[in-house]
């Protein structure tokens, strides 16, 4: 994380489906969690939806994601997940998150998706518009 | 099954993260495989793609389905999905299947699924084309 | 939905990695949501959790799913789940649940499940013990 | 991907439900598929089974992953999976993989993951055994 812009926080409800044979949550689920925090970051903090997009005729694709998983997540765990932009580039945009267990605050999972704006009609990354990276940029 | 139509199989290969906490593919994973079986056999045996359908303006829901659970899957075993078309009435497919063992052809699931067909451009139930049905009921 | 037993609710949030290429809640996913309104409903209402179940060698396994869909779920649906008791016998629970939207509490999908009581150690049906049953007919 | 090891192949088929909103394989699901694609090749090409470890009283845990994508993957594609050892340390395993389009041979996605392995009873990270490391780095 970084101290130029906000850090957001969602909390999320671990379900049995996203348990696995180890008895702790699957790996790919983490992702699926900072996905769903960052459409609730979205709407609540930062006032643009991912359907005001599409309106205006962009999505978002993931580029690239590192992620460390620290801690094994288990169904009774409360999580928190805290994203924050860390930089903007021509049509990318590079996001922090950490999911944390809200009981102590040990941090599961740190890491860093990459996401690439592009124009839904010809399907090419897009020149992000300058009033969403004011938007973002909190 | 009936002995009306005839039965088409899928061979499918359990994925790690179909499995959940009580080491056994989960639930709700069986579903999806019928769905995948589904998908294939509509290109191989039907030769009526689900992209026909979206070109024709076309659509299927999921309106109801019946599930018998009668033995576990383990990561390693092989499975076959058989289904079978039962019957059509006016907008709606009714549809048999069974998820067997491919080492031993025991039975782990069966039932039915009714699929609806939806007009996409105004949302509601469409009267299956004829051509549609005389291609499913073979 | 009968009026012998109690009807628990548990309010859930619909993820993105739940909608499938219809823009819809993908039908397996009605499942998962009924699990995850169970363990809930355990925990806060019938105050026997799984965790109980499985310290006394006991384990819960799907027999037979239900589902009608009645209407489509969105991303943005807030869905509050209701389950209920309909029926005990030797080694089974017959549960019944609706889905319903939040906004307009209109049902989404309703249908039942059985689930059968195993013994861990045997790996058999096991009569479920009066006390269990004391504690889910309320 | 090194010219030390050896690299492996699996061909996996793309689910239905793999696919998300967007009309593509969801991010998180080539997770699934390269963690798929390892149990394939443990068993096949490796001949030391998830089973093998298990028995010996290890497991393995992903400690880090880092995946870049390249090309959307939908419905009809097939893919090929190609891992390949990187190294080895103490308790970790560092696999290459890359996600192919078995049509082109075009990358869909490629990167990294770190596995750990745990000595099951004590939850803590074991160092990896000399014989296993010698079946790995083939």
């Amino acid at each position: 994380m970084n101290n130029k812009y906000s850090i957001f926080e969602t909390e999320l409800t671990i379900r049995p489906d996203d348990i696995d044979m180890n008895n702790h949550v699957h790996n790919s689920k983490y992702l699926d969690y900072v996905l769903a925090a960052r459409y609730d970051q979205m709407r609540k903090d930062y006032k643009v939806t991912m359907e005001d997009f599409l309106e205006r005729g962009f999505t978002w694709v993931v580029s690239q994601v590192k992620i460390n998983y620290k801690r094994a997540l288990i169904l009774t765990d409360k999580i928190i997940v805290r994203t924050q932009v860390e930089d903007f580039n021509r049509s990318q945009s590079i996001v922090n998150f950490e999911i944390v267990k809200k009981e102590n605050g040990k941090v599961a999972a740190e890491g860093q998706f990459i996401y690439t704006m592009i124009n839904i009609e010809t399907g090419r990354p897009a020149k992000i518009p300058e009033d969403y990276i004011a938007k973002y940029t909190v």
